[in-house]
């Protein structure tokens, strides 16, 4: 699952009052939905039965979920969120993305370089603690920063005395501020993968698609003084897996949610943004498609941006495709009413009513400047790795004298350090590509200015896009490092001096750029406070009877594993390990649908009939990947490892018609462990709970 | 070269006084550009040169062009060209088009079903004649109808008296008009054809580019009588080719060129027209390329689609990226701006500016409505063969018990035959492609005009796009051929009677459909009564001292063999058979860059330093493909198949920095003939001149 989340409201608290539909929710440890889970499924969330999930359960640093699974310190989570960690100890004669990873013994097991596992531990309401810190009547920045200093008072007092990793989280848009302790785990150590071919099995075409054969796992062992912990909560192993229509729970760390956008922000998000970044995503696909198409370098080249680009343009039609749905965005527009109707009728009401007025001026605002914004400031006019140095180097030039306050944000001196190692990098950047994205976004940039702005004049300095963008990217000297250090340590002077033509495009255009971010940053910063003032409100009336949208913490979801209804036609709910080797032969073995060898070599000695992709109605969202997908019996089922397409409306609010979360079945796991790897001692771990 | 062009002025005219850049035009055999000609390259276009290369000049009903390479009737054209004659006698069996052909006896050759060819004997100007037919002060309708019916008469005449095929035709729009008669052969039988491998080698992303290593070649024989036909004329093969930077001649019939649109006409285009168009197809060509990627099925559906999408998004962009530079427009626009100047002098002035003022109104009219005409009329809101059957059944319910002349123009009786025939075809409509289409472009439908759009909602009622979309095609019978039999049998009353919901669909949206449609064809007619206006007042200050707008009638262009640089590349004129070679190679032999059996198998006994493909300056346009290319002496050097992607700018002026006509080279084809498909008969006859 490669979701990119935006941010915000809750689709149920819209709804008015509490009122969550089925199976919705991503819900804080410390507020189950147990009467709605006892209510519809007749299942009582006992407090132990929590607790050893919540122990259980692992949040990735890289960004994602996992579960312990074994007593001596397994932990499962996805390929792709292993992925990262894999990269790093591969190389060109051990290719582990490529070929699959498996260490016969503990020694062999490979140190993960830069992986922190969390495990929570407790949680504590320090919402009085946190408001009585900020002074009446104090707003703005005085307030951010009295509360980041009572955040930091807070989480260092909770560390000295108990050790644990602590963070203050705020929930509810400001509503409340919970503590999370956590346990942490720095030595990480891979004890298998497998082929990168069979845990994305179908690559892009059947990313975000159902049905699925994917294997997307990847075994790591926790360590702690080289010992492999023994943790005292992992989730036992169910052999058989989950049945039709059995009710399951996942236990993950979503990243974030827009769930509370007001509806002038998801107007703006429905009529404008989200098409306009859809269009420049397609644009940019066809552009690099087109051109990997001509020869193998050239594909080689542009795989990476290609494949992100068809990643995001995925999630971004997923968007669209829910906030153009009237019924989906005629219950956010209820929802919205009935919320203020309740406001109105509520003495303190009357500011959280001002603030959402404020909102919609604010967009206002916004959607006016957006089209010169997207182009100048945030590049798309200039799309190149040569414009994003050139224009660092000149904006380096002219914040790094200021007071480290009063710079642009990217060039304080808390990021100065990553700042520096990005801009010196010496990764490879190519003029063929660069002068190929040039060409076309200029092209874009007239066509959305039109040919007769002055500054699309100024820029074009009398030539084509596609002459102009040559011009630039071959003579511009931005590409060489040591002209980046020379410039840099040379400050605004030596960049004036220079007189580089990339750099000289660049300073034409940054009066306005940083004019119109400017206005976009004061709109934000009036949007956030006024979020914050309906966020309190409505937790004033809900209180923890309903979730706050995702802030990668560990949450409980659940719902039955279930089909659906596409098109006409019925979607079952698993996939078996048959499906995988018939998707193969329909496809002949085709790229991405090819079989690595192993698999085509031991299909003979499966079950096919195993259970190996599922769905369910659990409300996912992006930071879920790994997350242990358990039976009532707290038993490991399965593993969170993508949504469908139609998921992707989750980011905006929770559906259950057809949006389904995607898990490896624990069956399927199992059998490829033991058949296709042939790793019986790894299968029996797991099965056994220990060595 | 599949280009699809569009409409009108020569930049040359519009430069002022006939003043015309180097190598420009496509000029008229009766009006050659001796003096430009003599002046630059010192070479005397003799009339007996001019005659010989006429009646050796062919030119495809199927839309393409040849000439006679042989005494005994060979007619060499391009393999695209005669793509569609190959298409119809192949089968599963034969797959000719896949394979190749060659007849190595006459009784082997395969006739083809219909094809004609046509050989330009004469032309005679006849302008006094037609003008003098229209009485004066006649405009619009009338006029119209007094034109065609003293063009009818002449033809008539003309060929009861000659026996020849005689098309009288508008140049200069309206300016001028000449009548052609031509040679008509029917009987024209295949005689060889490559693989198409071989010809479209590289596929759709070498399509438009340079270097290319293509044998876009196909070759027939006309018969007359059964018998093998002995043209007067035909091209003496050059065995040698033509070298570096000599001066080469193209014969051939250039479809259409738009270069004398108006600015504002031009500007709509360049700003609006354009950058809609081209949207649209990459927002359809990544929808087809990413379902077709899902399975070999799904590709096999979109296949075609996508191709043709994928050609004309090459073509848009190459049209927008002339328009966009500031040079080339710049040029367009001080044309105009001294032309006008001309007619302010002229006492005959007048009115041809008061047509470019007629002009300018219209195209804002046209501009206007063009967002919402593009979505209702011209069906962009509802991509699907689905819709736009309903909408044909619903529109001849309506408009077939109207007055033959007060129809729309589709439902004329003289259009019937071929509607009926389309209307009840039972090619196959896939519904899972329908509803990908329908759901996509109801989308971009909400896109652009907003979800609180009135009609918006109606069409949506209630549903998000892609659930109607299901709705709509999953519902609709008119997938069925006899029920469109049976509505369009019934009549209106049928029609509404049905109640089916795509028809209801169109029945909708139809009022505001039809009201879009009458402007902008109101518009359209005010539009081309001004050119005409304007095309006489040119042709009465220029005369045939300039070249019209291309026609699909036969034209002289010329210009050196020439390379160009690109990106600060040097790109050289020709290329070898070697780096046919080596691209394959490069590429894995991956298609579209694999190589035929035959091709790899005969590689050894090749000399790879043949010149294979080359380049010149000469004027071209789609129609010109399979002209011969010749050298001063009237010799056969290579036949023109391609532009490159500069060239598209050549629908709206001439350029000849960068851009180039693509030709398959003399020597190569022989090199081909002899070694690869070892053919010696038939390259002994094209070298030979006979049998």
């Amino acid at each position: 699952m490669k979701l990119r989340p935006v941010i915000l409201p809750l689709l149920a608290a819209l709804l008015g009052g509490g009122a969550v539909r089925a199976d919705e929710g991503m819900w804080l440890y410390s507020a189950p939905p147990r009467e709605q889970i006892k209510k519809k499924y007749g299942f009582d969330v006992a407090d132990a039965w929590l607790e050893h999930l919540m122990k259980s359960s692992v949040r990735f640093n890289s960004g994602g979920s996992g579960s312990f699974v074994s007593g001596d310190g397994l932990v499962i989570t996805n390929h792709h969120v292993g992925l990262d960690a894999l990269q790093k100890f591969s190389s060109t004669e051990k290719n582990y993305v490529r070929d699959g990873f498996y260490a016969k013994t503990d020694a062999e097991e490979i140190k993960c370089v830069d992986l922190e596992l969390n495990v929570l531990q407790s949680i504590e309401d320090v919402t009085l603690r946190v408001n009585a810190a900020i002074p009446a009547g104090v707003t703005g920045n005085d307030a951010a920063l009295a509360r980041r200093k009572i955040f930091a008072e807070i989480e260092k007092e909770s560390t000295d005395k108990t050790g644990l990793r602590s963070d203050v989280v705020t929930l509810y848009q400001g509503g409340a501020y919970h503590l999370y302790r956590y346990k942490k785990y720095t030595d990480v150590r891979l004890v298998f993968a497998p082929e990168q071919q069979a845990a994305f099995y179908g690559g892009d075409p059947d990313n975000f698609e159902y049905p699925r054969y994917d294997l997307d796992i990847c075994i790591f062992r926790a360590y702690e003084n080289n010992v492999a912990v023994k943790p005292a909560h992992f989730l036992k192993w169910s052999e058989k897996g989950a049945a039709d229509g059995e009710l399951t729970f996942v236990s993950g760390h979503p990243g974030n949610t827009s769930r509370l956008l007001t509806v002038p922000e998801l107007e703006y998000t429905r009529d404008s943004a989200l098409p306009y970044t859809d269009a420049v995503l397609k644009r940019r696909e066809v552009l690099l498609s087109a051109w990997a198409a001509r020869s193998e370098e050239n594909f080689r080249r542009a795989r990476e941006d290609l494949f992100s680009i068809q990643n995001s343009r995925k999630v971004r039609d997923g968007h669209l495709a829910a906030l153009q749905d009237p019924v989906f965005f005629g219950a956010k527009v209820t929802a919205e009413t009935n919320f203020k109707k309740q406001l109105a009728d509520r003495p303190d009401g009357k500011d959280a009513l001002a603030a959402f007025d404020r909102i919609a001026d604010a967009q206002k605002i916004i959607a006016g400047i957006a089209p010169r914004l997207r182009l100048l400031e945030n590049g798309a006019g200039f799309v190149s790795d040569s414009f994003t140095v050139a224009r660092q180097l000149l904006r380096a030039g002219d914040e790094r004298p200021k007071p480290n306050g009063e710079r642009l944000r990217e060039y304080s001196e808390a990021r100065r350090e990553s700042f520096e190692q990005q801009l010196f990098s010496d990764k490879p950047v190519y003029t063929d590509l660069e002068i190929l994205m040039l060409s076309d976004s200029l092209t874009f940039f007239v066509e959305q200015l039109g040919a007769t702005d002055p500054v699309v004049q100024q820029v074009l300095a009398g030539k084509s896009p596609r002459a102009r963008a040559a011009e630039l990217i071959t003579t511009t000297q931005v590409r060489e490092v040591a002209f980046r250090k020379q410039l840099y340590e040379g400050g605004s002077a030596a960049v004036a001096a220079a007189k580089d033509p990339m750099i000289e495009l660049a300073r034409l255009v940054d009066p306005e750029a940083r004019a119109l971010r400017k206005t976009n940053e004061a709109q934000t910063e009036i949007k956030q406070q006024a979020q914050a003032i309906i966020g309190k409100a409505r937790f004033a009336i809900e209180g923890t009877g309903n979730y706050p949208d995702a802030t990668f913490t560990l949450r409980l979801s659940y719902g039955p594993v279930l089909g659906y209804e596409e098109n006409g036609q019925k979607i079952p709910a698993h996939t078996t390990i048959a499906g995988l080797y018939e998707r193969s032969e329909k496809q002949h073995n085709k790229e991405p649908f090819d079989l690595p060898p192993r698999w085509i070599a031991k299909k003979s000695a499966l079950d096919l009939s195993t259970p190996y992709n599922f769905v369910s109605t659990a409300d996912i969202i992006g930071g879920n990947s790994g997350s242990p997908i358990v039976n009532k019996a707290a038993e490991f089922v399965g593993i969170i490892f993508d949504g469908n397409i139609q998921s992707l409306s989750g980011d905006f609010g929770y559906e259950d018609v057809q949006a389904r979360a995607l898990s490896v079945a624990s069956p399927g796991i199992l059998e490829a462990l033991r058949k296709v790897y042939e790793v019986p001692t790894l299968a029996n771990e797991l099965v056994n709970g220990h060595r």
